[in-house]
């Protein structure tokens, strides 16, 4: 799709910028070089900034308290403090001590966090010469980025809001170093759920009803507990899945977690393996005779495959969960 | 203590305004009083309000991933958002339904909600005519304040902010119907402690070790989950507590729970028993001969007391947690 890029200027000072491509590249900025690599020296990086991300948007939408899993739906003060948010679970998540001036020591450099949803990050004045994080995340794409780049006036749009912060200009975009300009976030379920399903929820009213809709309608994917609490607006994830479970059965839908037979029924059938906290469902049928293709799994002696639409409900076979 | 009151003026027209007791009483306000007598309906309306505040001021502090206890500590943006969340968990707690113009619809009412840490609600000018749920928390002394306003230009200051809001008068405030002027807030274990206490915390680091020093030192109150993620900066209390419970037990410190014998063995000894989430830790000594006057408890068929400080150590006995 093209893009209108004048959207991205408000000034026409930053457009020459942007133009500007004859100028003298700048030597490699050491300082970015080594938080580049003490970062990627991390096992699992890409889902360790998943994990950040993921859970500071699902803390600040509070979906078990408001119902909520659309960004789109915070208040401004909510999206101001979801970069703090960010910031403190980002500490967290590498055990990062607290600069002088900024908000990181990273091997030795200070280093400022900075979160935009939208990745326009606002730079303020104390952070002229030192690095900054960049992080931006996408709830509805499923990606974040993460980059580097040390600030300069070179970096910088002219102007300035009204705090004296200033955005990151088109050309001082080429100067961040990206760890990640499309990580795979995991995934917000239900944002990500088809009109019709998302309607067939909200034809019941919230709570144990609604948990049981989602696992009625949302067959084959992993479900987490945010997604639970949030249909169920209450808390105890564990407790709506095993009462979705009991009410599901005659229908045939049974809920698989990361015990007991879970996971082997689940790699029988060729579903997704939850982990702990999260479930998938399907609907299962018993097996017909050998030819039919299905994966089979042997649950209570007897062989159940996922059920095809149009075959008819068979009670769910009792499994240790 | 006596307060110098002319620090609760910013504007002299408001200091007349508070002098003015010859004013004719307004009519009762049968809005203000149907929505009182609906929060008085609720029971245990006290405990219910301690914990919205609890639960806002536990999360945005974000002990467990913080280390913090104590509200100085908030960054601007993060006291900000505090009002937003405390709207939140009222909400959720009162399950109120949202209004057309204010936050809240009670019992066919708008009410807009205002939270401050300090009690200098700021007022919207979309307010005007409508009723607001004034509240505010005291940390420091585990305190905190409901009311109810008809919000007009009578309770108002002139003037207000760069956004056009405005804070009540002192006049203002002899309108405000209270619920609560000195609601008991749950207690915040980690800032109440004595210097004594916080300082023998920081002498090891934050961990498993800091929560061994809480229950070797904080004895004979309630700690509950919160405290012991915020000493841990880790997830899992019970398992924190489990460890800290095998570390001390040569020192003979007991850490009761809310399950199997340590209810009993906290009520024998004249101990605070434990909700679930909820610890209470103490060091016991095997009871002298009759005639000591402590209350005694049978734990693994002898008897035990509470010991004396001068009392030297001996091994805890095994308790069935």
């Amino acid at each position: 799709m093209p893009m209108d890029e004048s959207t991205l200027f408000d000034d026409p000072d930053e457009l020459r910028a942007g133009q500007d491509d004859d100028a003298p590249k700048e030597p490699d900025d050491s300082g970015v070089e080594r938080v580049m690599r003490w970062f990627k020296n991390h096992a699992d990086l890409e889902n360790r900034f998943s994990s950040v991300f993921r859970q500071s948007l699902d803390e600040v939408l509070d979906g078990q308290r408001t119902g909520r899993y659309d960004v789109d739906k915070l208040e401004k003060t909510e999206k101001t403090y979801l970069g703090t948010k960010v910031e403190i679970v980002c500490r967290a998540a590498f055990n990062l001590p607290r600069g002088e001036d900024m908000d990181y020591v990273v091997c030795g450099h200070e280093v400022d966090a900075k979160f935009s949803l939208g990745g326009q990050w606002m730079i303020p004045r104390e952070a002229m010469g030192h690095l900054c994080l960049l992080m931006s995340a996408n709830d509805r794409l499923s990606t974040f980025k993460v980059g580097l780049v040390r600030i300069s006036e070179e970096v910088l749009t002219r102007g300035g809001n009204q705090d004296g912060k200033r955005s990151i200009s088109l050309s001082g975009r080429s100067h961040i170093k990206w760890l990640y300009q499309q990580g795979r976030l995991r995934r917000n379920l239900l944002l990500g759920l088809d009109p019709a399903t998302r309607e067939a929820l909200e034809r019941v009213p919230v709570g144990q009803n609604r948990v049981d809709q989602l696992f009625r309608y949302v067959h084959g994917c992993i479900v987490d507990r945010n997604a639970v609490v949030t249909v169920a607006k209450q808390l105890d994830a564990p407790k709506r899945v095993r009462d979705a479970r009991q009410r599901l059965a005659r229908e045939g839908v049974i809920i698989l977690g990361h015990q007991k037979e879970s996971p082997l029924v689940a790699k029988a059938l060729g579903l997704p393996i939850p982990d702990k906290g999260t479930w998938v469902a399907t609907r299962v049928v018993p097996a017909p005779a050998p030819g039919d293709g299905r994966p089979v799994a042997f649950i209570a002696g007897a062989p159940y495959a996922v059920a095809r639409p149009d075959e008819s409900p068979h009670p769910a076979p009792v499994i240790d969960y």
